[in-house]
């Protein structure tokens, strides 16, 4: 939907909604999709919010849908003021992922009190789910898979197919023998090919790929990318089918985990800050801002130590910025390359050391450029002062090479600590490379200067 | 394909070549996933990888497989030594979309003269799909697109479609009428679920989603994930059925501009440089960080025309990196906010002022909050010199904001212009950033200091 749509429909919402012109109200609803809806919440002062989903609960298969495209980490915010009883036949309408996904986010007492007025089997099924760690497989699938029986024939398939109603998305039917084991798989299309009495272990594929329920969602959505997958069958410890991901759920792990890696290496948390009130921003990025100080300020207490150094040539103090900057842009470039090469999977983890080699090639190869650019400039700037010159381009040379390998190196030794690289990147990184390099700086050039 | 898998596969694939072992390789390749395949390729060294790419041209099937998967922008060192004759039957089997985003990357003569080889028919429709920039909807389209004149029955759509071969990942189906403009849409399954003496103009829904040919990709990933959407089909400007993206692509397409967002903000330029030599790492990234050199020399001559108020209290040069560094980390909070928040669809990018007013707020708050820290370690490190102190926190609440402003304002600015983001932000912002809170420092702790 465009931008000047996707506004034109945000105000007109909003104006029903103040003038209480429900009919007006009930039939844009109507004729505008779920998706839209949702998008058009997100933008709406909270109360308007509420009063629209309240006219959608009289069609809970149309609340579900707009609840599911809704931003789950808000939504216990929108049922504010809304009981289990109100909400459950949307619940009843969610696919299993979304339910227990949100059912995950709600306070507790809500949560509880929906799962009490589902049916047994239903909550049970939900509860199940919940167990699973949010980012992994188990969290992220739905259980409502389509299987088939191995020994069926492709015509009793087709009748199942059309008798089916609830299974997500179905283009792979995933074949299981009497165990329930995952044996094989085949496309719709495939079964339409095919004579209608050919059994469907005869046609099936049987190398198909699944994974774990305790998988983690970034491998999960890496498979996917890798072999062009639209859904993935999820199997438990025995190779028993329990679930479906598909390739929706994925494109959202792909944008969520973007994003986490963004935020995390900026320092602003690891949550998607985009939607979030004033007050819970200034909560989330105040305590990398006091490490950030903390830091920075022992760079200053570190050049305080330093200062008859300064005293003794004034011009030192000019060219910190520097050798501290640069060493941190290169810091954030090693890192940024390391911390992206781990999520595109094409950087093995376990070669920390040919890593850090190809990153002290790059960047000692560019120091080694810049070198005269770096004395030309400081030798003009520091007033003509060669030595001070010297100890400006061999220090930066040497405080870009350590930034390069502590860049490179961190992230890495992150990852194969099971801590995410981005979180061990970011302000910490930074802020220890600025101490690292006031440090090089001051000796070396105490070493040119003879200071 | 586990990790410990995939680097047995690289190096049985690197034994098996080194001995000649042409039998073994054989079998070894026919055994392994063409997506694998081509992983492990990207991993050997550029002579073993043609050789296994020779293996597999007697099966050109496989091969153009194995070609989808491997990176494109090397594909033309992996062709090196190839020539038009022995890569036709490869380019017969690529489905469009790859083909004509292969032969863009390729040599000119090369792809001249694969085009030449190819028949008209085919050369043309290549040719016309290189016409369209990368990065838009028909950049990424592929033409092998399923439709169906929206008159025929269910079951001469099914027969149809058992007889198709070429198109594409066959889910939903679009039908068209006779001016070949796209009227409808339905899915496989509803084709199964209807009398087959229906026509298709009767269950199709008419109310489908399509892009034109000129969409920034971008925009079509965030539809195809607002959406949920498997496929979607794109029209010229007549509504004219001309091409179809499929989920895959539009996977390649997020993760890819999320790597370019992070390559250009961390100053790296914007193709992925995980798997690119040494030489052409230092060539993307030296003018970068030229353009870093020369920001901060600027500031370090800002210090030197400063220097005889350091020489007046000589504590002043000790905090320049705290005012420097912690504007320009909430510099970067606020681009990675604006840029991702553009990303994700999150952000209005015509209220900039409501952006940039939010973002002051936030790093306000933050500064306000933090002031007491600052001044209070400032005060212990400046050798309490209370002067000092209220010098160093007022001119980094000032610079703070400044940097909330830029930070926010740039990246907003430069899409509107229609300039990327991400390109606007990165080191130039921090740069600038860097000149103004040295200004402002000096500027504030003269007005503090009297001197």
């Amino acid at each position: 939907m465009a931008r000047g749509r996707h506004q034109l429909l945000v105000d007109t919402l909003r104006r029903f909604v103040r003038r209480g012109a429900d009919v007006h109200l009930d039939r844009v609803l109507e004729k505008t999709r779920s998706e839209d809806i949702a998008a058009a919440l997100e933008q709406l002062p909270p109360r308007e919010a509420r009063t629209i989903l309240s006219r959608l609960l009289t069609h809970p298969e149309r609340a579900a849908e707009v609840v599911t495209a809704y931003d789950h980490a808000q939504l216990a915010d929108l049922f504010r003021g809304l009981d289990a009883v109100a909400l459950k036949p949307v619940f009843r309408q969610l696919s299993s992922d979304d339910a227990a996904d949100i059912l995950g986010r709600l306070p507790d007492e809500l949560s509880d009190a929906i799962l009490a007025e589902l049916d047994d089997l239903e909550s049970e099924g939900l509860e199940e789910l919940m167990q699973f760690a949010d980012d992994t497989a188990g969290g992220i699938m739905s259980t409502e898979v389509f299987s088939l029986d191995k020994e069926l024939t492709a015509r009793e398939a087709i009748v199942s197919l059309q008798e089916s109603v609830d299974a997500e998305m179905v283009f792979y039917m995933y074949c299981i023998n009497e165990e329930g084991h995952l044996v094989g798989v085949l496309s719709l299309r495939q079964l339409l090919t095919v004579p209608p009495a050919t059994q469907l272990k005869d046609v099936m594929v049987s190398d198909v790929i699944s994974v774990p329920v305790t998988m983690d969602q970034e491998e999960v959505a890496a498979i996917v990318a890798r072999y062009d997958l639209l859904a993935l069958p999820v199997v438990d410890e025995f190779n028993k089918l329990v679930g479906i991901i598909t390739v929706d759920d994925v494109i959202d792990v792909l944008r969520e985990e973007a994003t986490e890696d963004m935020m995390l290496m900026a320092g602003l948390g690891d949550e998607d800050l985009a939607l979030r009130s004033t007050g819970t921003a200034i909560r989330t990025r105040i305590p990398w801002l006091i490490m950030g100080i903390v830091g920075l300020m022992g760079a200053a207490a570190m050049i305080r130590a330093f200062e008859h150094k300064i005293e003794a040539v004034a011009a030192l103090a000019a060219f910190i910025p520097v050798v501290v900057g640069l060493s941190g842009n290169v810091g954030v470039q090693s890192s940024t390359l390391v911390v992206r090469g781990i999520a595109m999977g094409q950087l093995d983890v376990g070669e920390v050391g040919s890593a850090v080699w190809g990153e002290v090639k790059v960047v000692g190869g560019i120091a080694f450029l810049c070198g005269f650019l770096v004395a030309g400039i400081s030798y003009v700037v520091g007033g003509q002062n060669l030595m001070l010159a010297g100890a400006v381009t061999s220090s930066l040379f040497l405080s870009m090479l350590v930034a390069a390998v502590v860049g490179t190196a961190v992230p890495l030794i992150a990852e194969r600590l099971g801590i995410d690289p981005a979180l061990a990147t970011g302000p910490v990184l930074t802020t220890t490379i600025d101490l690292v390099g006031v440090l090089i700086y001051f000796v070396v050039a105490s070493l040119w200067l003879g200071l």
